[in-house]
């Protein structure tokens, strides 16, 4: 038996033998379609993203940004939930290489930024190894639409002289090396990481960081029900707990996260719980 | 003598004291510009610069992105040139408060991100101690939109797990602690770089890096006349100097670097040079 994926690898194979003068393949766009509000678009992947023939994205892409795209697109949703894909990388790209060789403009939309922790690296790989151009356009990744909304200004003079991005899945989080990543003047992003926030709080504190480090979470950021709470390290576990916070939520881990304003139904479920601000 | 600014302190608090019922402050909107194409504006960026009656801009928003302001909008100009301020800071936090406090859109307009060695947390801070509101806009940071041009992933599951940024002006650049910042599997962006590199490059290999550590320079990213030159720790001060680099230009150190897709003039300034790619 063969899979729809098999069959498009011999139809791009055959269509490259078919003609004397092979076509040349179109050009992929791999474009970051931003932390979820359309608003945060750029200019560039909005027309990219009215004017696409197909339009091949993840599950971090909102609804709302996909109902721009032209009724006559084609959109193909090869998204992830956590830990499981529902095609492997090495379908998606074949399937980028397979729509490029059959024409049109071809836009890879992923959430966020293609190259923070979104594998777009991994594709434009693909892509220039079958011979296909490709362009990357940048997105507002989730650390700088969450920031703005949440009011944390993730670099300060006072307060943090550099900002680190990781990714801390359950997964891989005890083969991730963060020595050094945060401590004071340092800001320290997380992406993915509220399954294992819990072990993201002891891990930081082996590290050295103090229990009482200030740590933001940012539950559905730039989105509609976004929340804002601000907790810290010894309090992280529990705040997630208490809270329900649900994922995609980004922590910020530093000094800059205590100025963060908290959002959303946060203070009403504070009185619920008889916690102080 | 009563300089500009201080007629302008003293306009806002007779404001605040002639009426019976003070009329409310504007909002401010802190708006992140993007790397310099009008293109890799957000849409809600592109909105608000359109409808502002004001605009406060630094140096590195580009004259294509104030083009798209109203032709009865106040541009106020508090850019820096490297070291020096047109405007102190603290003089363009009065100025934001005063402008909010006379009404209207104010867009205090910066280059990139806000947030990302913006000093818009700084301003934030002001706004706030005077009791004025204010919303903050992402924008694509330098970092972003010149890893997508150059086709570097700044993350990659092959490379790297971590990415930070650093600036690396001259004055700072002594007391400022890098360790553990860079390395295996860390992609490390340093803003501001260009001028400090011989020393950026020293210090990076004081703390352990190997001098054949891939270096990408980007100049003038995303803008007309921009150029990726590839080169490595040992030859990034050589190479600046061969190839006549200038501001505003980044650096990315790491891996990832390796797979930047040179651009521009590089290959025939090589082939003049007598250097290899």
């Amino acid at each position: 038996m063969t899979s729809f994926f098999d069959r498009l690898r011999l139809t791009a194979a055959m269509t490259s033998l078919a003609t004397d003068v092979p076509q040349r393949p179109a050009m992929v766009w791999i474009v970051g379609a931003g932390p979820g509000d359309p608003d945060l678009l750029t200019v560039k992947a909005l027309r990219l993203i009215k004017t696409a023939d197909v339009i091949v994205y993840d599950r971090l892409v909102s609804r709302a940004i996909l109902a721009l795209a032209s009724s006559t697109a084609e959109r193909i949703f090869v998204g992830k939930t956590r830990g499981q894909h529902t095609l492997p990388q090495a379908d998606i790209n074949a399937l980028l290489v397979a729509k490029a060789q059959a024409g049109g403009t071809i836009v890879r939309l992923k959430g966020g930024d293609p190259f923070i922790f979104g594998r777009g690296g991994e594709e434009l790989d693909a892509l220039r190894e079958a011979g296909i151009d490709a362009e990357v356009v940048p997105g507002i990744t989730a650390a700088l639409g969450c920031a703005a909304q949440a009011q944390i200004a993730l670099t300060h003079r006072a307060h943090a002289q550099s900002v680190t991005f990781v990714a801390g899945q359950c997964r891989d989080l005890v083969a991730q090396d963060w020595r050094g990543l945060a401590g004071p003047g340092r800001t320290l992003v997380i992406y993915m990481g509220l399954a294992a926030a819990a072990d993201i709080a002891r891990k930081l504190q082996q590290e050295g960081l103090a229990a009482t480090t200030p740590v933001a979470l940012i539950e559905n950021g730039t989105q509609a029900h976004t929340r804002v709470l601000k907790t810290d390290l010894a309090q992280l576990e529990e705040t997630v707990h208490r809270f329900g916070v649900s994922a995609p939520s980004l922590l910020v881990v530093g000094d800059v996260a205590a100025a963060a304003l908290e959002r959303g139904t946060v203070e009403s479920l504070r009185a619920l719980a008889g916690l102080g601000s």
